[in-house]
């Protein structure tokens, strides 16, 4: 039996490539964005606003469904795609990140993790069987391995978890016999070449369908993100794509994509605009200040989403203000528009060999977030890490 | 120049009536029902959803968009269609209900009625001038007149409110003076038929666009309620649309129809959407309930909405069950799509002839809400209304 996956490089520009990756739901042009769906269901979205809005890809977070409807019950039910009603490409993280930054008294050992619940405070436990039993039963078209994601810039802990990282890899690759479901392997390894050089050759090595690099955006800078995927990613197999997790700032999947990264997933365009930032050429804007009270322009000048096509920035900031729901949905609606029109400017861009114009005309509009907020935010996420006990 | 309402009266059946209320912004098929968006957005809905749904008409709370964003806001801005991007028919109603049942400190005098915001108790007043002002700002189809709503229980204090509701009647007559919108007067009396006459009878002498029947569903029995109506009815001018505002229990729609209103307003559908419940044939049915946990069906078998083409009841429970947002809009598409398909049969049958079969087929199977929960409910509304303090 052929595989129903496929993963065709179309183009390569400098390291940046056009491709893509064919899956049992259909095709991901890649380089692709992924909105994050937590629950089966991208918050105030539904499967037909994903589809006008050009999304070929969405993510699902194990840990969340697990405990709630379970997997079981979401097996029960068909599977992901028939129990959200989303016919498209569905990828699921191993849950890893979560029970390490969202559940309680997590403890770590050599076979596995053990966990309470955010929600409830019951007791849990992932172990690289149980995580692709979880998996397989959700079945998404791309699963990803359980892994552990430490503090990147601690040496001695990411040499550690790293060894226990590839055991437990391996053990997934064994565990996952779904045929129209995709592995993912994770590289780890934090800020440090030489681990993410073990890390790429021994997962390569493994022969996963893609790779995935994990614990980047948790507590580094930009620079030091950047220069990890200058190492990691020539390091990885080229005839499979390459997912950066969690990444999600326009800047930095310019900045990724430059380096040979085809995917990416992120909450940052549906929770920022749950609170009232939308993205935009120049920057994001927040639709609560004052300024916007009586303005008559859409958010975005140029854009073509249902929210610029139809509301005013006096409109939408009058339903924020008021606590309507709807702002919280058309915010949204833009937002992760706004992502994949980046996408698709990308993918052109690539075609026509003019990515470094393009990065440099986005950069020269974009004023980035500020700095000295994001980095508390990765900071805080960096201490979540940190506090994870191991036995 | 012509007036651009005209009111078409194509048919009766026993007291029902079939008929078109066209206004500058299109016609509404009548009977019709009206979804409530009273911060100018029909809460969890956009205009491309009401088209879809086939409304012809959206109710908006002038007390409200007085507060928030405010009325010369919104006609800066081009007034209500334009600010909301709904280009069908608008009905605002006066606040004087709103400033009864939820503003703070109300003082009532002849002149009109003195009150504090219930968000910032900031301090404000309404008189029949101002509230035309208001209502001519905010530019929808259709505006109402200023009222008083008393408890429709206790007969002295109905005499005294009804006297200054007519002079209040008056005086919103002398100031609006908007061509492109329709005034409709509101009748008065409780659940006294001596008063109900004297009310039609007056109103109908100052040759109102519309007359609505106000003053109930706040506290009185269904019986009371129904009674009510066939004294009103009859006593209002014919060649005119009636309208029994704040009614939207598919029982009540039916029974009132028969009795001769061609249009009712309700948050009814949307508000209890919020809650999980949504509107079937035989009844309410509480999406949370753990009977729904594994329901591949849809909310109903035959429903022709987005919400039950799509969705099992097993994936809403579970998005009402995590606080999901979008589960809120999916109950409140498919709750007013069943609300507008009532009108639909309703005005077919008066076509037909067969209101009392509808009747009677809607009623054996339609499982009545918790009487006692709703009499508590009116309740509730009818002791606000007790509350208020006259000079």
């Amino acid at each position: 039996m052929t595989s129903p996956f496929r993963f065709d490089l179309h183009k390569t520009s400098g390291a940046a490539r056009l491709s893509t990756f064919t899956t049992p739901h259909g095709p991901i042009r890649m380089p692709a964005f992924a909105p994050v769906g937590t629950l089966a269901n991208v918050k105030t979205l539904e499967p037909r606003d994903l589809d006008e809005l050009g999304c070929d890809l969405i993510l699902a977070n194990t840990y969340h469904l697990y405990l709630r409807p379970g997997h079981e019950l979401i097996a029960r039910m068909g599977g992901l795609h028939k129990f959200m009603a989303w016919h498209g490409p569905i990828l699921t993280d191993s849950g890893g990140y979560q029970v390490f930054s969202l559940a309680h008294q997590r403890e770590l050992d050599e076979d596995g993790v053990t966990f309470r619940s955010h929600i409830d405070g019951s007791r849990h436990r992932f172990t690289p069987e149980r995580v692709m039993e979880i998996e397989q039963a959700l079945g998404p078209d791309i699963a990803m391995v359980l892994d552990e994601c430490p503090d990147p810039l601690s040496y001695d802990y990411n040499v550690a978890a790293l060894a226990r990282t590839h055991r437990w890899a391996e053990r997934c690759k064994t565990a996952h016999t779904r045929p129209d479901q995709a592995l993912f392997g994770i590289v780890q390894g934090g800020v440090f070449p030489d681990l993410r050089q073990t890390s790429a050759q021994f997962l390569g090595g493994l022969d996963f369908a893609g790779y995935a690099i994990g614990g980047l955006a948790v507590g580094e800078t930009k620079e030091q993100m950047y220069a990890t995927l200058d190492e990691t990613c020539p390091a990885v197999p080229a005839d499979k794509p390459r997912y950066l997790m969690g990444v999600g700032a326009p800047e930095d999947i310019i900045e990724a994509v430059r380096r040979g990264v085809d995917m990416f997933d992120c909450v940052l365009p549906t929770r920022v605009a749950r609170n009232a930032a939308l993205l935009t050429p120049d920057g994001r804007i927040n639709l609560r200040n004052a300024q916007y009270a009586e303005d008559p322009r859409p958010v975005q000048e140029d854009c073509t989403c249902y929210t610029c096509r139809t509301f005013s920035r006096a409109y939408l900031r009058h339903l924020y203000k008021a606590g309507e729901i709807s702002a919280l949905r058309f915010g949204t609606i833009h937002n992760v528009h706004f992502l994949m029109e980046l996408m698709r400017r990308i993918r052109a861009a690539i075609a026509d060999d003019t990515l470094d114009d393009l990065r440099a005309e986005f950069l020269a509009r974009y004023r980035l977030s500020n700095q000295a907020v994001r980095h508390d935010q990765r900071r805080r996420r960096r201490e979540n890490l940190l506090n994870q006990t191991t036995k």
